[in-house]
C-alpha cells in the first residue's frame, strides 16, 4: 500500500510500481474450485486489500488489483486447467454479486489511471469471451444478490447469465443516474450488440438506479435464464454440466504450469527479462524493447514442447512481452514512444513458430497461439506511438513480423552499414502472417494494412518463407521506410524527436482512428466508440469536477450539473 | 455580428441566434456556375464575413456561417437543379484551395459550439456523398493551391479528387502536428475507410505539416488523379463531362424552387412554422415539437406534387423540422429534452406519404424521400434526449412513425381519457417504415430496434396499414410504454423530471452508444469513434488549455504539452 493519486484532472505520480504478476498463492480477492470439467470462480473481494490507500473495497467492488488477479485466473485456467470446459462465475459474499468498480477509487484516480484501468478491465472481460470462442471454456454467471454497474458488465462478458428469482437479486447499470459516467467497461456495447436489447428498453434500463429483477430481466434480454431461488444452485450446476458436455475441449490432458515470471527492474527504469529487454530514455520519452530470438533449437515435436512448458521460448516471450506492455502502460506514462527491435536467428524463430502452427490441434500449441493473438491485440490497443526498427541482425519473422504490422510505422536498414557485421536486415513472412493472429477487427494485420489493395496480401503471401531484404520488403509494402547508412540515423532520430514534440493526446486520438480501418466488431466498438465517449465524460466537470457526481458520491449530495448539452 | 464565446472550457451564451436559413442572394462565401449537366462551385470566402467577431476568415478558412451556405448550395442543387450530373468543387482564390476550419474561431469557441459546429460540418460533408449515391450527382474536387486540414476533409467527402501537379499544390492534414487536435471532420475516417490509405503512410501523412504533392499523393491514394498543371483545367472539365455522361439523372426536367422558409420566434423562445411548432420550457429544460399533419388532401398525382413544389406539405414539413432541429441544437443548448408530438389525420399523412413512395422514380418525389432520410438521420444524431408522446389525436403514420423509432423512448396513451374527445391514439406503419429511410448504420430503424428479435420486423410488417392502438403497438414492441389516464400524466412527468436531473454529458455518451446498435458504417464511425475522440481532445489542456496548441496558434509559440500518455 502506498500513496495514491491526487487531482483527477491533473494526475499524479504513483510512488510504487503496479505489478501485474501474481499467482493463486497471492490472491486476496478470488478463489477457484476445480471439479473436473467444471470450475467455479468465487469473487470474494477483501475490503482491506485495495491496491492503493484511501478507499475500501466494499460490496465486492473492484480496483485494478482485483482485476489483475482475475486476469490471472482466466489465463491459468487456459494453461493450467485444460480439463475445464465450463466456468461458473459467482460471488463469495452473501447479498451482493458485485457492485462494480470502486467509486472512491475512480473519484480519486488520475485521468490517465482511470483510462488505463478501464482498458485493462476491458481486455480482461474480453478474455472470457475468448476462452469460449477459442478453447470451448464457457463462462456462466450465477447471479445472486445485487449485480450492478461493473458487476453486471462482468456478467455481460460471460457467455450465459443466470439470475435467481428471489425477489431481491437484480442486474443494473446505474452509472448514468448515480455517477454521471457511462457503463464504460463494455456495458453499453454488450447491451446493444451482444445481448441486442431493444434500444428504448436499454434507455430505460440504463436510467434506473435500482435495476431489473426476475422475469423482466429475461424478457428484456438482460439475462439468459431466471431461476426459482430454491432451484438456483442445482440449475446452475446442471447448466454448467450441459455446457461442459458440449465442449470439444480434450480430455485426459495435463495442464502446463505458468511458473513465476522473472524480471529485473533497474533504477533507471530499464527492465530485463530472459528474452526481452526494455530500456528507458526518460528525457526523450522513448522506451526501446529488444526482443531476443531463441538461442536453442525449436522443440523437435509437440511432446517436447509440452515438456518445456512455460520455459518454451515462444510462450515465455509472449508472457514477457505481455507483462512489459502492461508495465509500460501503467507505470511509465510519460514514455510516449515504444520502439521495437529484435535480434536473433530468423530460421530459429520460424522453427519455433512452426511447432505451434503445425500443431494447432494440440491444446497447448493452440493456447500459445491464442495467447500470442491476445498479446498482439494488447499491443494494437496500447496508446503509445509504436515504431519498429528493423536493424541488421534482427529476426522479424512470422509472429515477430506481426509487430511490424502492429506498429504505427517501421524503418528498415538497407544495404551494408560500415562497421556493422551483423547479418543484413531481413524480414520473413510465414503462415503466421496470414490468419492465426487477427486484430480486434477480425482481419489480419496485413489485410487491414492493404484494405485498399487486397492483391498486395496475395503478393506478400507468394513470398512467404522468402528472405526479404529492405528493397523487397519496401516494394511489397511491408515496411514504411528503408534507409541506407547515409540516412538511417538522421531519419530515425528526426522521427523520434518529432514524435516526442507532438501532443500525446492528439497521438492517442490519431492512433485510435488509424489503427482500426475496416470492419468494426464488438471489441473495436468497446475500445473505440464507448471508450472514447467515456474518456470524454471522464474529463467533464459534471463527472469529475468538484461538484461532479464522481466526487460527490457517498456524500449524500447529488452532483450539481451544468445543464448545457454538447 | 455580435459578441462571441469566451472561455473554451466554460462556454458562453450567444447573444444572437444562428440562422440556418439562407439563399444564393445572401451568400457571402460561395458562388455556383451552372452549365447544363455540370455545375462549378467556387469557394471564395469573404475574410470579413465571419459569423462572429474576433477573427477573419483568411485563406478560404471556414466557420459555421460558411458551412451554412455550403449546405444550402448542396440542398438547392438537389431540388432546384436536377439537370446537374457532375459538380466541380474548386477555390475562387488564387493560391489556396481551402485552409480548413478557422483556428481562431476554434480557439475561442465554447466546447459546445465546437462540437455542434463539427457535427453540422460533418453532416454537410455527408451530403456530397449522398448526392452521388442517391441522385447521381457526382462531386469532384479540383485542387489548386494548398488544401489543408478541413480543406482536405472537404475534398475527401467528394467522389473524385484531382490535384494539379504545379510543384506547390498539396493536400495535408496538419491538425496533429500544428494544432494538437484531430482531423475530426471525417478526415481520419475517410483516409482509412474511404480512401483506404495504408495505415503507416496515413500515420506519416497525418504527422506532416507540409502535406503531400504531386505523384506521391496519388501513390499514397490521397487523391484520384494528379494532372499536369497546363492541362488541369481541361482535364477537370473532361472528367466532369465523363461523370455527367455516366449519370442516370433524368434530362429535360425543371427544378423546384426552395422558397424562403417562414418562421416566427417569440420572446419565450417558442417557434412557429406552418406545420410545426416548438415550445420551450426553459425551467424544465424541455422543448416540445408538435408536428401538424396535412389539412389538405394529398396531391392527386405526381404532376400535382410538382405543381405544389416547396408548398407541398411533405416537403415543407421536412424543411421546417430540419431547421427546427438545427436551431435547437445550436441556439438552445440548455434544452436537454425534445418531446415530439403530432396532431392530425392519419389517413391524410399516409396519402401524402404515398405520393412520394409510389413515385420514387420521379426525381422530385425521390428527392423529397431522400431529404426525409437526411432529416431523420439528423434527428438520430441530435445530442438531446428524445421522447415521443403519442397522444390522442396524433398522426404518427409512416414517415412520422419513424420518429417513434428515432427517439430514445416513447409513451402512448391507452384507452379513453376523460374530457379528451380527440380520436384514440393510433399508430400506423407503412412501407415507409421498412426500407426507404435507413439510419446511418444502413439498417432501418425497426431493424435496429429489433436486432435481437428480427422476426419482430416481420410481425410489424404484417400489420402495415392497420390502425394500432396502444395495446397493439405495445405488444408489437413499437412503443416503450402505454399508459391509461390513471398513470399517463405522472409517468410522463416523472420521466421528464428524471431526465432533466441527469448529467447532460452522461446522456450524450449514453445516447451515442445506445442509438447505433448493429453494423458500423463510415458515417457511424465518423460520428462515433472519430467525433468522440475529437471531443475528448477538445477538453484536454494540451489542446484548449492556456498553453495548449489551439490557444497558442498564430503566436509563434508552440503548444507546451504535458507529456503523460492516457
Amino acid at each position: 500500500m502506498h500513496a495514491y493519486v491526487s487531482d483527477p484532472l491533473e494526475g499524479a505520480t504513483l510512488t510504487e510500481r503496479i505489478d501485474f504478476r501474481t499467482d493463486p498463492s497471492r490472491y486476496k480477492h478470488w478463489r477457484v474450485e476445480y471439479d473436473g470439467p467444471v470450475a467455479t470462480v468465487f469473487m470474494d473481494v477483501d475490503e482491506q486489500g485495495s491496491l492503493f490507500d484511501g478507499y475500501e473495497l466494499k460490496l465486492n467492488s473492484y480496483d485494478l488489483g482485483v482485476d489483475i488477479e482475475l486476469a490471472d485466473v482466466v489465463q491459468r485456467m487456459r494453461f493450467e486447467h485444460p480439463e475445464v470446459r465450463a466456468v461458473v462465475l459467482r460471488s463469495g459474499k452473501e447479498r451482493v454479486f458485485c457492485a462494480g468498480a470502486n467509486i472512491r477509487m475512480l473519484g480519486g484516480a488520475a485521468h490517465s489511471h482511470k483510462v488505463n484501468f478501464c482498458k485493462f478491465t476491458n481486455e480482461t472481460r474480453n478474455t472470457f469471451e475468448a476462452a469460449g470462442r477459442e478453447s470451448d471454456q464457457t463462462w456462466i454467471s450465477a447471479i445472486r444478490g445485487a449485480c450492478a454497474g461493473g458487476g453486471y458488465e462482468l456478467a455481460l462478458a460471460t457467455d450465459y447469465i443466470m439470475l435467481t428469482d428471489d425477489g431481491a437479486s437484480s442486474v443494473a447499470l446505474p452509472e448514468v443516474p448515480l455517477l454521471a459516467v457511462l457503463p464504460g467497461t463494455g456495458g453499453l456495447t454488450r447491451v446493444t450488440d451482444k445481448r441486442k436489447v431493444r434500444r428504448d428498453l436499454a434507455d430505460v434500463f440504463c436510467s434506473m438506479e435500482e435495476g431489473v429483477r426476475g422475469k423482466k430481466a429475461k424478457e428484456w434480454r438482460l439475462v439468459d435464464e431466471v431461476v426459482q431461488n430454491s432451484k438456483f444452485e442445482e440449475t446452475v450446476m446442471e447448466r454448467a454440466r450441459e455446457f461442459a458436455a458440449r465442449s470439444k475441449r480434450p480430455t485426459d490432458v495435463k495442464g502446463i504450469a505458468l511458473t513465476p515470471l522473472e524480471r529485473k527492474i533497474e533504477d533507471d527504469g530499464s527492465v530485463a527479462y530472459s528474452h526481452l529487454t526494455v530500456s528507458i530514455d526518460r528525457d526523450a520519452g522513448i522506451g526501446t524493447l529488444v526482443i531476443k530470438g531463441p538461442e536453442v533449437d525449436a522443440p523437435s515435436n509437440i511432446e517436447e514442447l509440452h515438456k518445456q512448458g512455460a520455459e518454451a521460448w515462444i510462450l515465455k516471450l509472449a508472457r514477457e512481452l505481455d507483462d512489459a506492455i502492461l508495465h509500460l502502460r501503467l507505470n511509465e506514462m510519460e514514455i510516449g514512444v515504444l520502439a521495437f527491435k529484435s535480434e536473433g536467428d530468423l530460421d530459429k524463430v520460424q522453427a519455433h513458430e512452426n511447432v505451434i502452427l503445425s500443431n494447432r490441434d494440440d491444446w497447448f500449441a493452440g493456447e500459445i497461439l491464442h495467447y500470442w493473438k491476445r498479446v498482439l491485440k494488447r499491443l494494437d490497443l496500447t496508446s503509445r506511438s509504436l515504431v519498429a526498427l528493423v536493424e541488421h541482425g534482427s529476426c522479424f519473422a512470422g509472429l515477430l513480423a506481426e509487430i511490424l504490422f502492429a506498429v504505427d510505422r517501421s524503418y528498415m536498414m538497407e544495404d551494408e552499414f560500415e562497421g556493422d557485421d551483423r547479418p543484413t536486415a531481413t524480414v520473413v513472412l510465414t503462415d503466421g502472417n496470414f490468419g492465426p493472429f487477427p486484430m480486434s477487427n477480425d482481419l489480419t494485420r496485413l489485410e487491414t494494412r492493404f484494405l485498399g489493395e487486397p492483391q498486395k496480401v496475395e503478393e506478400a503471401k507468394a513470398k512467404a518463407g522468402v528472405s526479404l531484404e529492405a528493397a523487397d520488403a519496401n516494394e511489397l509494402g511491408l515496411v514504411t521506410f528503408a534507409f541506407d547508412e547515409v540516412d538511417w540515423e538522421d531519419e530515425v532520430r528526426i522521427f523520434l524527436e518529432e514524435r516526442a514534440s507532438f501532443s500525446p493526446d492528439a497521438m492517442t486520438g490519431m492512433e485510435a482512428n488509424l489503427r482500426f480501418a475496416g470492419p468494426e466488431t464488438m471489441e473495436t466498438r468497446i475500445f473505440g466508440r464507448l471508450t472514447a465517449w467515456q474518456n470524454w465524460i471522464f474529463q467533464r466537470p459534471n463527472a469529475v469536477g468538484e461538484s461532479g457526481a464522481l466526487q460527490r458520491y457517498g456524500t449524500g449530495v447529488r452532483g450539481d450539473y451544468a445543464k448545457e448539452r454538447v
